[in-house]
């Protein structure tokens, strides 16, 4: 049977949500797909550009006829939305996010999703450094990995219409643990965006501090533009995403650190064979990255 | 006056000391260039490829007619290379390196040069993950900066004459005190990779310490690849970069530390004010980052 939905609900019309709500219009997956946001501005931009056919301000109105609930807002909100309007929604409904930590979310999730209603963890790897609707495109999920994180109680029906939607965005879906997810996440996404953000804040502070002819705009080069890249990312975003998955970020931080001060050590004792050693382990790895093309933007 | 050197012998033929070459032969400004190299496989391809015209292996007798030195081995051989042929040198000649770090090396250099020849030191900024002379190009330097570092003692024509050589390959040639250019280096080029080379061995060791299920190559997306890219370069030469420029890496590196030991400090306390602050600050400064074209590959 083809994959089709009366009506898709997206409450946070921005990149993601945004980009979703284009593809499913294109192709004709859903009947009507609703916005709501708090910015009446960038709704009316979203209608605008396709991504949704109307909008609504109250997010009890715009769940209530749904079939399908995408949350695509900041995952700290999660808590404040489901208690807000998850007892509106109509027995069969599915709700999923697109949330970058996904462990205690999607426990929280499905916790309060009433009698009937069905909840789909999801996690759409394809973020860049522009946010908002506006950055939009039906193209961005393209190659792209979805992870979808089903529990023990997901029901199968709603798993697998999400999983269709998904891949009818042109993303390659996989299946994963939860909090495996924000383990595997932590490490290879959230810990560079942390040495990413730290980066460039003590170069901001050797500036301030020690160096007050460094001009960082004019000295450097493509290494520190590419290394610290993904410091361009959202604040906000980031801060919830480090806060929920707060116990593994903290936990590759400091292996982060053992490796950096292992670095230092044998710079400061000038042990050759040694930075060589721990350089050369580097190149190892850094190689087998680029044997395969990137799957993902973030 | 035109540019114009009769022998210019060029010791270590990989990747800048053979784009030099291909370059100055191209335009006609040496009537012969002698790379001097340990590896015959590697000279005769430099001949194949129009880097030099010949090669010969004693240095002693490669410098002996040169008017112009390029010393293009890893910086941590300068010293053996000077005390081994300095002595040979004819009056007048000039020697110029490449190498990325130059406070104490120009120094050391300038105490080996025998009376009437003259040292400059010189930084092109350009080179990329790739070595050798296989790997060269005569655009290799084009719209690259490259900074050159005279002392109160150099030799004014012998600067003349390095700026111009730097400039006909498309250089943009700037002169900057070679302490200095070893901080501003050392923060911009020489903490990055750090970063770079540490993060990939913490996620190696997070691999095989935490996470077996983790897949580095397949799990990885765009952020992670960009931020350890430059963790593909060479080890000896930045185990030397770092030998040599040991204190203010160090000194920089302990910087990032105390950044990094923030954000931690941050996340684990779940101060998300605190947090967001941090990331908003990295963000406006990688912002002004962006709003310049890089002007280097390194």
């Amino acid at each position: 049977m083809a994959l089709h939905f009366t009506q898709v609900t997206i409450i946070g019309v921005g990149l993601i949500g945004g980009s979703l709500g284009m593809i499913l219009r294109r192709k004709g997956l859903a009947t009507r797909i609703v916005g709501v946001g708090r910015r009446v501005e960038n709704l009316k931009t979203a209608v605008e550009l396709g991504a949704i056919d109307r909008y609504v301000i109250d997010p009890k109105e715009g769940v209530r006829d749904a079939d399908l609930v995408v949350l695509a807002t900041p995952v700290d909100t999660y808590e404040r939305h489901l208690t807000d309007w998850a007892s509106c929604l109509k027995p069969g409904a599915i709700v999923t996010d697109v949330g970058s930590v996904k462990g205690l979310l999607v426990e929280q999730a499905e916790r309060a999703m009433p009698a009937g209603v069905h909840f789909v963890g999801a996690h759409p790897i394809a973020g860049k450094e522009k946010t908002g609707v506006a950055a939009g495109s039906d193209q961005l999920f393209m190659g792209a990995r979805c992870i979808i994180t089903p529990t023990k109680t997901t029901d199968q029906q709603a798993l697998e219409q999400v999983r269709r939607m998904w891949q009818e965005t042109g993303s390659v879906v996989l299946t994963m643990d939860a909090h495996l997810h924000d383990k595997i996440l932590g490490a290879v996404s959230h810990l560079p965006h942390v040495a990413a953000f730290a980066l460039i804040n003590a170069l901001a502070e050797i500036r301030d501090q020690q160096l007050p002819s460094l001009d960082l705009a004019n000295h450097s080069g493509g290494g520190l533009r590419d290394t610290t890249r993904i410091a361009a990312s959202s604040p906000e975003m980031w801060r919830d995403i480090f806060l929920w998955n707060r116990d593994n970020v903290v936990t590759f931080i400091e292996a982060y650190e053992r490796s950096l001060g292992l670095l230092k050590q044998l710079i400061r004792a000038g042990d050759a064979a040694g930075i060589e050693k721990e350089l050369e382990r580097a190149r190892q790895e850094r190689e087998k990255l680029s044997t395969r093309p990137a799957l993902t933007a973030q």
